[in-house]
């Protein structure tokens, strides 16, 4: 039971300046707080409500940006794989390669993924039982990758909303591999509101203090200096003046329940 | 931010002595603990799944026993009614009146428990936002009695299971009710499995702490010397040897929940 | 299989006035269209969102105006039961004791209406899967009386929302019960928009249509003559001079169905 | 409203026999109801539960089969696409590229399939509520291509379970887009058992009988002379020789509800 890693960023690299600039405000927080950091933003959003959707600096443009952040600051880094071509170009410059919520039973995306030998993290479906993750899972480790993360992010409850259910922590953790707590994900509102999805990061602290209570590995939260102009997610992001706050509790809901 | 308290017993009165070995036991646990007890028991099980289930001592067999209960523990007691004409009688003998989930819309039951003045504990129903809670409190305020407790305990998630939503509970905290988690029926696989509801006791302390963890004014757990051999919600409800360590871990999480 | 038979009326009893207008010109259109019609109203709204909300007549004023409809129209009446010791009153003047969805698991109200040797309707509960539906239908039946109708209305689907899943009519057909579809309130968004239940009746006959061409023995539709301005589940109720068209559609869906 | 067209065939493109067989056989049938026939068939099923499950033939071998398909019968051919470099080649043999569910955001795949100047069929994610395949369409349209077919396939209910909204069917086709309903998947049993999806044939009439008489353009309904033994979706195909008599059924249904 090693004490909970945080892995956060900005949703998209909007460009290296931003990039860099929030990876050594959070990098000053997580040392403060002493919490373990992964560095999460994404070089491409794929699947936006609709194609005038910014969608961050593209796979050619981020792969320098990537390789310079991890010399840089020293953390891994973490970002999102949409088609299989990426990822042995990713795998050079990256530590974690995640697999969206919506493509968690591509197989092609998972060997692919697999076959890097680096840590593949892959999002529970929407329409996804948690006891069902354990066949994404094989198909990683059966590609000869035990290195797994498996991220819970909320199911479908009806339409434009969705639920975490807390039991879903220890269901997958009985894999064995270690759990993240998408604390972020988990409070967007699916879907198009005027065309992009909603959420609301009041509860961003709520679900996050429950699933670190339940036990988790790490939780995931994306941040961002100004999320209500930030070009995607801003609406379920927690302003980055406010994480070490949360930060703190998390870490102190973690002791207590890793001290068993 | 008052300190957790419980709300627990056996799911019905079985009888005199059971109910009585129950409440010593209980009490001698919470003593040590250092949890407040409300003790929580069934005179009817009014909606179990076939006609053949087992429903309780009944009203009238019940009403001494209440009063017994109160007098020799000094502890408060909580029990669900089902239909008005019972409110007026168990008020009396106890110092909560519940409402069940399936009835926290009936406005005249809900009229008759508020006007008794006893507390009156609505309980969400599984089919209900937890933000429509507000017009089931304001059913009891609007007869004159303030002293409303509002309870989750799991909404509808596809046939024949639920899922707790732990955004429900700041929600329904906003109307300024003291919000009760139930961590036994939330675990409830409802409807017939051979004519009587499943469950699953192993997620009762997973919801508990998270429940708590967000913050909670009480938590409801049901708890029996022999569950697999109680005559109703056996497979949700927590073995007593269980209860010392499970609340001795809530009384952390609900320190550190409420020290800020 | 017999033909469709068609449950309707404004949701409830407003006044006798109101109840013979409506009664009449419900009487009319079903005898163009060929469709036997059993007349269903409230006498009252158990379980409105709020105090406020309109009730209807009530019990002791709607008696004899059930009484007076049947005898002046001659056809069947149906009407909704919320407690015990209304059924056996009820049972001298209506023909079909209905129990609400929300109460369709309280085992003494369904033995109270079986035992008044009426046929009982009892209305599938929003919580609850189409195969559990066998449980309320035992409670009736091993009361004595087989006179059973299983009525769909919806299920939970998220918060505020209802989903008509049609497998639910063979699972429940299969118990040897007759089946009723309720269009009306499968619509309904339920919750406080305001304080009472929203709905969108453009779907009643989308709904209509699919469950009549699935095959039911009833379809349920709430009528008024000014849906807009009536005390409850307006916005669901189909306008009554639309009617005739649904109806003749209907039954032109319900002859296909049958035909085989 | 033109009359209903049937999009069939086996689950997957098991052999070049396997699939001339089906195809003449699927013709003869639709020959006799009247009913237009579109063949599907999949070259590649890209998420089956595990690693171990039945692929099909692959893009290679495949494409030639597709090509000859069309020539020898004269039908539209259709298949699913997974990678937006599948695209292209693809829509040198078939008529129509169909976006899988899991996909249907996939900006990158849409935009591709619309590049080919192909018909697109989207199928709506069962994460997304039926207003926001809006958004899907956009991105076919707003890249040049104005030939959409949407179609509904279940949304999540819960875990393992599917369930179809019927009002999902106006709602999309309010888009102005034509409306296909997949009959097939909308009785799966999404996740594990054992390793690959279960469902239940017996409501694919059920379900297929209810979106007809709501009104759609097309309905999809995948086949096989051997469910039982197909290497994919085995639980949910209709047996070869029941299509006749359910096509009958479903085109007596469409002529009816177009009557208007």
């Amino acid at each position: 039971d090693l004490p909970l890693t945080l892995i956060a960023g900005p949703c998209q690299m909007e460009s290296r300046e931003h990039a860099f600039e929030m990876a050594g405000r959070l990098k000053e927080i997580c040392g403060r707080v002493g919490i373990g950091l992964v560095y999460k933003t994404s070089f491409d959003k794929a699947n936006r409500t609709s194609l005038s959707g910014r969608r961050g600096l593209g796979l050619e443009s981020a792969l320098p940006v990537f390789a310079d952040l991890r010399k840089e600051f020293g953390f891994p880094v973490l970002t999102d794989v949409h088609e299989r071509e990426q990822c042995a170009d990713l795998a050079e410059v990256v530590d974690i390669l995640q697999i969206p919520a919506f493509l968690c039973r591509q197989t092609d995306l998972l060997v692919a993924a697999a076959k890097t030998g680096r840590v593949v993290n892959v999002k529970k479906g929407q329409f996804l039982a948690p006891w069902d993750m354990q066949y994404s899972l094989a198909k990683v480790v059966d590609s000869g990758n035990p290195n797994v993360l498996l991220t819970e992010r909320g199911a479908s409850f009806g339409y434009n909303t969705l639920v975490s259910d807390m039991r879903s922590l220890p269901i997958m953790a009985a894999t064995g591999a270690p759990i993240v707590f998408d604390a972020t994900h988990s409070v967007q509102q699916p879907g198009g509101q005027g065309g992009s999805s909603g959420g609301d990061r009041a509860f961003v602290p709520v679900l996050a203090r429950a699933a670190v209570a339940v036990g988790v590995a790490a939780v995931f939260i994306e941040t961002h200096q100004d999320p209500d102009n930030a070009p995607s997610d801003g609406p379920n992001m927690v302003p980055l003046d406010r994480m070490e706050d949360l930060l703190t509790q998390l870490m102190a809901f973690d002791r207590l329940a890793k001290a068993r």
